[in-house]
């Protein structure tokens, strides 16, 4: 069983429970070759803190002796380790050596028996290369496969590969078939001759194809991945476990991996790294030991690395800055920078999947920000949801300080004195209406200066489709003392523009869907705001307390009354969570809401999003954020679906 | 004396003699709080390495028992750090606390009797926010007050202040003025604001402008630079030195440094460094220790990443790609973004220092990397050296593989089955002549796929330029076989094209400028292949053996009978090296050229540029590649200006 403990975005940290305990993700397995053992696992374990590795089943069966001693004191006594064991099953030597003589019911036999943690299906390895015919043939021998070693698993954890080489239609479909099968991971098989290659691009519509078709509540592994420049990346879109024999690869080629890319001792003029292996050498110290001795150096340096990036990932996750550290990343080679390129082309999948809000601010690194999902977000609702306020005209200024509502307060007041106005401030999110300041992500980000081209076209691109579709009566650029007097001649309406009120409507609006306001506002609104920062605090109508406003983000916690105003006027499942009558009781108590009691839930919720937690007659039972889309809710079976705030007792 | 040992652009590692030993440079001084030692002087020196350290003697000089105790143990015993000792002046505690109360005379005859190594003058602490009058008045104040110094300072090395607030005028005179003064190493001072508000942009503006006006020879301390986020950036721009007290400081704070920014204790979820003070500690075990020990893990943990920092930088100047880390490190922050673009204003500066070739491939990181000294580079040469050859038509291909020659071969050979063409490839370094394909930095440059509108745009400006420049009756963009069909039509002239010769043509007229190719080629022209890679291996002329082509960056290295054509053809100082008669036996054997020896340079020179070292009445005495720029060569008392490959015997 999977459990996701935190997430952002397709990221995630999960625990995985196994037959030797749980497995905390994302993890790196190393590979151990048993036949030639570069650092033993017992070390990998005890002194590098490693909890799986994974080993191969095909060797160990052919090798007399291994499979002697393997079936008579099992596995791990005979590797010496006390984490997870993961083995592969011979595909991977089919792509090295051509055919390989096993069966696959052997072999999966054989990975049980000798107590195997995770075994793995003997599938067909699609090449690149491949038609697409030999490919889909490929696919439905590796689906029978996995159907025959799910039978024979036992107690064995079974990894059921996704294959379907660069067509993302056979990717898709081989995971949504392998969906219903019982395995318990999801290895992404086929794609070392892609990372070989550098064509990251490519790997990443593999893998956005296989994660859109499996299901959420298996760990994915991406198969092959052991080198730390593309840790971030494949983590950012899913990936939960990799595995390395590169570690120990590179080292016999005297070549240090680094999140930035590899580095051949013979290229290299100085070491600079502390890590626990290096740092007690010098570089000539290293270019004068023995082979065996720098191999086993090199190695232990490259595990080290890998270990610090795999952490530096969890530490992303958790903090909420995933995406720059990719972005960060991804500029090691061209050829990431192609791939991060490509998540352009799966933003509208990975905005499924975008968090309402996160901690940490939004940082531009490059044009390839643009295309975050944070931004698609904001464009689509912004254009779909926004309400113009009646103004008869609307200002537009150039991106400034934050908020733009304090930046530009003197030109604001100033127009207010004699004119209609509406503000909006050409950002290069979209187009900011001047009340929506202070949202996640417009106040949470920062941009370089002066703007790039892309960022610049992308302005102008907005402010295009915000002059096709605003009502104003006119729209004027912000140009200085001027546009007051321009304004002052054309403007013939008293100024109407209430820059509180329009902020609640268009964050409802924006938050919970369009006419959210109009539900939430009838009656006679009161705002109360802080007395220390002047921000909203409370929204109260007809004396009811119905929105409460977040000071980090900007967004609304829903009050019960204005959760009942929400569930008159929206039909369901829009915003709620339905859940089973069993778990009813203990949510109106204030606990929490499990996967496991969830009945439905609306399929436009989103990470963070929040939510109302009904029976099944729509009654509300709690209040609270969801922690998962409407997928995984139903699909895992256990952790938290969403983290109850406040329980509705009868 | 400072001593060039390795450079790469401005970025450079040296040596620094002291009294104390040989400093090698680019070096982190942490700072020594003589009354709050955070980390011990001697654990400094022995667990880090780090080979110096500055403390303050405005500090000491006014403790009565640390002044007494500094004037009879002297400074070195008082710390117990064996290594070289800095110390500043009081300026610092100025700008913090105003007005300080000891004279400059005071303080330097202070300094030089307690034993410092490197002492620094009590110089004006120029605020940003200052007008440009009263920066002035302060900035003459600091020369006199140098002037002054710089007769007491007797073995002490004295640090002489560069100040001039923001304005980039006032800085590089006083940079100028500065230079005239017997002082040993230049502090860039003032800039701790500016680094604390963020502002890196303006912080390149104020280093390019000190560089400027300085003397090469000595080193550049960019004053209160102690986070590692900014190493790489200011050594790029040929900072030698820096000091941190932050790593302190920030310890207090609970602030943990990286290069990718700072991370507080509080807002992190976990840790993942394995520097030798984390690695054997959680983050829950930091946490929850006393503060005193907190610091005290966090201050050295600073410290090693500072040290580690460092040393990458070093690695990099080394190794060729300085430029790539940077461009890396600079996705720390939008406000580093903004300094990396603001380099783009400096690119004429910064080509000066740009070496010839690398060898390191140059990799796009984003937008910026157009901004390159190196596409400045081709840029200006190709437009201002090249010679197209006579054909009737040019065909241009998109960017493509490389080497574009291969990449294209097919469609090469189509058209010149009909057509007197000559090919271009729009690449985003510039108009590429198919016959210069091989050359740094075309052949050794890679970009990510698609290109993003930066790059796209700049080819389109390149191209331009390009059509209004090219002699062809013809110009076509090649668009499939379609292509050939129409030139077959419009061209009416056989084929001329030979590629061959054409390549030697352009090399030689890109690498020693325009007309160069017609002085070396004056003859019957033999070129000479290597029958493994098909590469140009050498030039004859009238069998003469004038060129030989490196096959690593498609340079040329220069034989006696090809630089007596260019010594005749071309008037002094153009590609020469001029040393002085005592130097010339030893040159004539081979030896190379010592800096103090140079008596004139080329001020067109290069580093890594082939030139031709002579005598007074301008004979060939040898031929290398200069290391050093004109001014370097003519600054330094030390090192090697050229490295000589043959020596001319009479």
């Amino acid at each position: 069983m999977f459990e996701l403990i935190r997430r952002d975005g397709l990221a995630r940290i999960g625990k995985l429970d196994t037959p030797h305990g749980p497995l905390e993700t994302p993890a790196l397995l190393p590979v151990v070759n048993p036949r030639l053992v570069t650092v033993p696992p017992r070390e990998l374990y005890d002194a590098f803190g490693f909890r799986a590795l994974i080993t191969n089943s095909y060797i160990i069966r052919n090798d007399p002796k291994l499979n002697a001693r393997a079936r008579e004191v099992g596995l791990h006594a005979m590797l010496d380790y006390p984490g997870v064991i993961m083995t592969d099953s011979g595909t991977f030597q089919s792509h090295m050596y051509g055919e390989v003589e096993v069966r696959n019911e052997d072999i999966i036999a054989f990975q049980r028996d000798i107590g195997t943690d995770i075994g793995t299906v003997l599938d067909i390895f699609t090449e690149p290369d491949w038609s697409k015919e030999r490919t889909a043939e490929a696919v439905d021998v590796t689906l029978d496969r996995t159907v025959e070693a799910a039978k024979l698993k036992d107690r064995m954890l079974l990894a059921g590969v996704v294959q379907g080489s660069v067509y993302e239609d056979l990717r898709e479909d081989c995971a949504r078939r392998l969906a219903l099968i019982d395995v318990d991971v999801h290895p992404i098989g086929g794609v070392v001759p892609l990372m070989e290659q550098y064509r990251f691009a490519d790997l990443i519509d593999v893998i956005v194809a296989s994660k859109k078709g499996l299901d959420p509540s298996r760990p994915v592994h991406l198969f092959g991945a052991g080198h730390p420049m593309v840790f971030a990346l494949a983590a950012l879109l899913g990936c939960d476990m990799f595995d390395s024999a590169s570690y120990a690869k590179f080292a016999r080629d005297d070549r240090f991996m680094f999140p930035e890319g590899t580095a051949s001792l013979g290229d290299m003029k100085d070491v600079h790294c502390h890590c626990p292996a290096c740092q007690s050498h010098t570089y000539r110290e290293i270019a004068e030991m023995g082979p065996a001795e720098r191999t086993a150096l090199i190695a232990r340096h490259n595990l080290w690395i890998s270990m610090e990036e795999i952490q530096r990932i969890r530490r992303a996750i958790l903090e909420g800055d995933l995406w720059e550290l990719v972005e960060r990343r991804c500029r090691a080679h061209p050829a990431l920078l192609s791939a991060l390129r490509r998540l352009g082309k799966h933003r509208e999948f990975l905005e499924r999947f975008e968090p309402l809000s996160r901690d940490n601010s939004m940082l531009y690194t490059g044009p390839e920000t643009l295309s975050r999902p944070a931004l698609l977000r904001y464009e689509k609702r912004f254009f779909e949801r926004y309400k113009y306020p009646g103004t008869e005209v609307m200002v537009a200024f150039e991106e400034g300080g934050k908020p733009y509502g304090r930046h530009y307060q003197q030109q604001i007041a100033q127009v207010l004195e004699s004119c209609d106005a509406h503000f909006f401030v050409a950002s290069p999110i979209g187009p900011v209406p001047i009340e929506l300041d202070e949202m996640y992500p417009i106040a949470q980000s920062l941009f370089p200066d002066p703007p790039d081209l892309e960022t610049k076209e992308r302005i102008r691109e907005q402010m295009e489709h915000l002059s096709h579709e605003h009502p104003y009566a006119l729209g004027v650029a912000w140009d200085g003392e001027a546009t007051i007097d321009t304004l002052a001649m054309m403007c013939r309406r008293p100024p109407s523009f209430n820059v509180d009120l329009a902020r609640v409507r268009a964050v409802a609006d924006y938050q919970f869907g369009k006419g959210a306001a109009d539900l939430l506002l009838d009656g006679k609104v009161e705002i109360k705001k802080s007395e220390t920062t002047g921000k909203i605090r409370n929204v109260l109508v007809s004396g009811e307390h119905i929105l409460s406003m977040r000071a980090n983000d900007g967004f609304f916690t829903l009050r019960p009354p204005g959760a009942a105003r929400l569930l008159k006027g929206f039909a369901a499942p829009k915003l709620r969570v339905a859940v089973k009558d069993d778990a009813v009781p203990f949510n109106r108590e204030g606990k929490n809401v499990f996967c496991a009691f969830v009945q439905e839930c609306d399929p436009e919720v989103r990470p963070m999003d929040e939510v109302m937690v009904v029976d099944k007659d729509d009654r509300l039972v709690a209040l609270g954020r969801a922690l998962l889309t409407r997928e995984e809710m139903l699909s895992f079976r256990t952790g938290i679906a969403v983290k109850v705030r406040e329980g509705i007792k009868l």
